[in-house]
């Protein structure tokens, strides 16, 4: 594997079908599942690293956030990566950028309604990757949702030839989805954030059983965080899948996506809904039979 | 010489350099100046022909623009290029488009401010053509030449990895910039429309004879269209080269950028001023020995 830190050398080094898997590091199974689907498919793998401030408001935690390249980097390669590509703050932003690219409509929701700003800074530097490196094939986690939503649409409407993939959530044994911000957490916190997963299991049992509504999905989700002490909803809505707008019942591909607050933490969950051979399928993701590397590590 | 209307297709025919003319058609010496342009320094040369919606407002001349696929493409085929890429309206928005791509700072004055949301237009539009074609090098008229400095800073902010050409002002013999919206001019008008170049060449004589003030130079390039009935001057700007923002005094490489409106057009004009072995050198382009296409099809 080669690690660069410069768009050039990135892109001189994909060759055949390029898939790049963009990471802000600290990396877990859920970024290693996303290397292990590049890897299946693709000639050239490459793994972007960069925590970009353009996506942090300034009351969030840009500071504090994991991170890590020489763990991160041995993780890449030995998942299999040809390219690490770990630009510095210069590489990325030489000048003050004063180019946005916002997508309207599919982030005015849910995480674009609480955190005014940060489609806009993820749909941005998406958009500098994918221009930069000029991959085949580029791979998101479906744990953000509504950021996937925002990177489908942005390819889309500005004709970048790219296959945007969404991989399955990855969770720990206990059902908490995968994600580098649950290193912030403590054991109490860690017990009472369970209960979104709890939620998230309900609602596609639910789904199975036959419940279509929307208020009723959103109600079986909330309820085992309501009733939690020591976390706090943000919101379990039912949203589609193509616009993340939210629907009043279960009528076309979507997710019912959870947010909520554990002391300082935000953590995000969700259950993709597909529609196959005229049943609705909840997929949750799957589960580790251990623990993750972030607590292996901690 | 290959005519396209898919991305794929346009995509697919560049070998070697590849060079992209971004054109909104009815074409005219000016275009083809940036065509040369590109088939002396490239393999492919492609010219994309697309009047986009997203850069007129809604009381703009959208409707009217001149638009002649034929006679276009025979300019293009004579001109030397490989590949006219001519997309329908359902290639470029097949739905409804919800990205914006925006560039802050550089689309504030002249232009941005009396045409608001048309630099979104323009560099939506173009930061499109450059993810869907994937040119090595893109040539832009420097008549617009707010336009060549937003989409300088666009291609840069993404890290799209092309050269961006700015090339000189085409001028009828009378010395008005070509403009496709040239035709709209009826006699009267075209002879009115003159006083901005007297401007323009006023300029360039007073920076040989050594003037740096910015008020001065735009009272210069001012008094000719004030002077003159029947038109009526938007604005005489000194403006930075690199950002676009007015100038006190022509301290580093600029332009002065003339807008004013003749009945219903408007018409820009400019002298770009660069710094040459310490002195300062107008070039307001050149100027054809005879009426232009515009003139001799009218």
């Amino acid at each position: 594997m080669r690690t660069v830190h410069t768009f050039r050398d990135a892109r001189a080094l994909g060759s055949g079908c390029v898939g790049l898997v963009p990471t802000m590091g600290y990396l877990h199974e859920g970024h290693i599942s996303l290397v292990d689907a590049a890897r299946r498919e693709c000639d050239t793998v490459i793994v972007s690293l960069f925590v970009n401030p353009l996506q942090f408001a300034p009351t969030e935690d840009l500071a504090s956030y994991p991170r890590d390249l020489e763990r991160d980097a041995e993780m890449v390669e030995e998942a299999g990566a040809d390219v690490l590509f770990a630009p510095q703050l210069e590489e990325m932003y030489p000048d003050k950028p004063l180019t946005t690219v916002a997508v309207d409509l599919v982030t005015e929701g849910m995480e674009g309604e609480i955190r005014p700003g940060h489609f806009d800074g993820v749909a941005t530097v998406v958009a500098k990757l994918f221009a930069g490196i000029a991959p085949d094939r580029a791979y998101f986690g479906r744990k953000d949702a509504q950021q996937l939503v925002t990177v489908r649409r942005m390819t889309t409407d500005l004709s970048f030839p790219i296959v945007i993939v969404g991989e399955p959530i990855v969770r720990e044994s206990d059902g908490l989805a995968l994600s580098s911000r649950n290193t912030y957490l403590d054991p109490a916190e860690r017990a009472a954030a369970r209960s979104i997963n709890r939620g998230i299991n309900a609602v596609a049992e639910a789904i199975i059983a036959g419940e279509r509504s929307g208020t009723e999905l959103e109600r079986i989700a909330a309820t085992p965080v309501n009733d939690e002490p020591g976390i706090d909803l943000d919101y379990a809505t039912l949203a589609d899948q193509d616009t993340a707008s939210a629907l009043l019942d279960l009528d076309r591909p979507a997710f019912l996506a959870v947010a909520a607050r554990v002391g300082r933490t935000r953590l995000l969950d969700n259950v993709h809904i597909d529609r196959i051979d005229g049943g609705w399928v909840p997929d949750a993701g799957i589960r580790l039979d251990g623990p993750s590397i972030l607590y292996r590590e901690a």
